[in-house]
């Protein structure tokens, strides 16, 4: 399969998850991009998504760039789950920023694959850097 | 001051940080209660909490404990971020279910903190583990 | 079976994985106690276990933490592996500290299973805590 | 300051480092290269460094990644500290091979700094992927 089929095919997946995830509406996540073993994610940061410091809640930065690891590491249609993830917070995103969730594959073997996402804002500023470990489940995300 | 003080003074935190909240609404959180070095906050998985295979999206669940976590790290009422978090999913969390997070400080020194938060349904199955690094900032929470 | 025949396994098993580690000697690794889902083990910080700046380097206190991980995750007799684990050092451990690492179990679901591993000095000082996620591989470690 | 002179500053700090370090010797760490926001370290696995499955041992590959990381993180010759790192492992590395940590900045922000560092073995595969939190101390690592 050459590399353009698997990257629509890695797009129609974003695609499809995207339109399912009922997280979709509540931070309003826009899909951005998704390739093989990449996806971009992002949002605009609302007074609902804040934290007790009036800035963007460490859990919705989380689950920008979860997202975009989801997309990512079901790329290769193969229905995977996160297992474990971490994340290091490094500059707060303000009401009204858009951010961007930018997950890349650093390793896949077997069923396990590790994904690096990195959440920036528009003016070029490094919010959080994310890690996750993916494991597959075995079945396809969409009809191939 | 004596612990029973101590305790208030952190339910007082929590309080305050939960009214303040903007992410309360988005995911319903209730205060279950807080001392020092601890607190517990619970919430109901909604269908705008659900990732693409309609169970708990891993970034919720995250928000959760992160949000139990930032109640405890700022306990002693020295205002604290998270610096970084990790997190491992065991189970899913379905639509309806009541999931609770306890997060317990495990070491406080210095201007660090870091806790444990373990996230259980009301059947007993735990559903993640969460461990989390605070950093103190300087000023107070509420006043004294 | 009786949960002090589980606890004299999980010890029996302790001892054999530290009596075929090759990191025994190399940190001089002591196997302080284990039962089912725990296990501690200590070392004594020397010269060879430092960084640049002469306190234990991390690597080797993550190692510390990781063996009484891999002690209290084999302790159910079935073969399991790390998959990922997170570390915050909140002290530094100084040459000729002892340093002792408690690995307790926190959630075990099907083939996976959580655990906090808080490492401590001889003062009651905390020096690190790690969080590991485990993996069964199946077989058994030790003949039943 | 020019690019190339970061870069060797960068190089003398981490051959410094390398030259201090007490686990040197202990594990046999080459220094591979160095610059500014990045350091490649390398060993062979040997017998010393097997956990109870007679492979290196997960605490080795953390110390492997870690020195890179250290180099790194101190490569802007202030003196900087690990605060915090997670670490996913995806492959085992065997007896006598050689293994290289690639530390690479993601971000660096005050006095906080986001590395990720990617394990390989000379077949390619990947063996573990890390990802460190880092803090400044203050202080020069070598005269300028």
């Amino acid at each position: 399969m050459a590399n353009s089929m698997e990257d629509a095919r890695a797009r129609r997946i974003a695609e499809y998850l995207h339109s399912t995830e009922g997280v979709t509406k509540t931070f309003g996540l826009v899909m951005e991009g998704a390739g093989l073993g990449w996806a971009k994610c992002s949002m605009v940061v609302k007074e609902s998504m804040t934290n007790g410091h009036k800035v963007c809640h460490g859990g919705v930065l989380f689950s920008l760039a979860d997202n975009a690891f989801a997309w990512a590491c079901n790329s290769r249609n193969v229905i995977a789950f996160a297992q474990s993830a971490s994340i290091s917070f490094i500059a707060p995103a303000k009401i009204g920023e858009k951010v961007t969730a930018h997950a890349q594959e650093e390793a896949n073997e077997g069923r396990t694959g590790i994904y690096t996402v990195k959440i920036t804002a528009e003016d070029g500023r490094t919010i959080a850097v994310f890690q996750g470990l993916s494991r597959t489940a075995g079945g396809k995300v969409v009809a191939e």
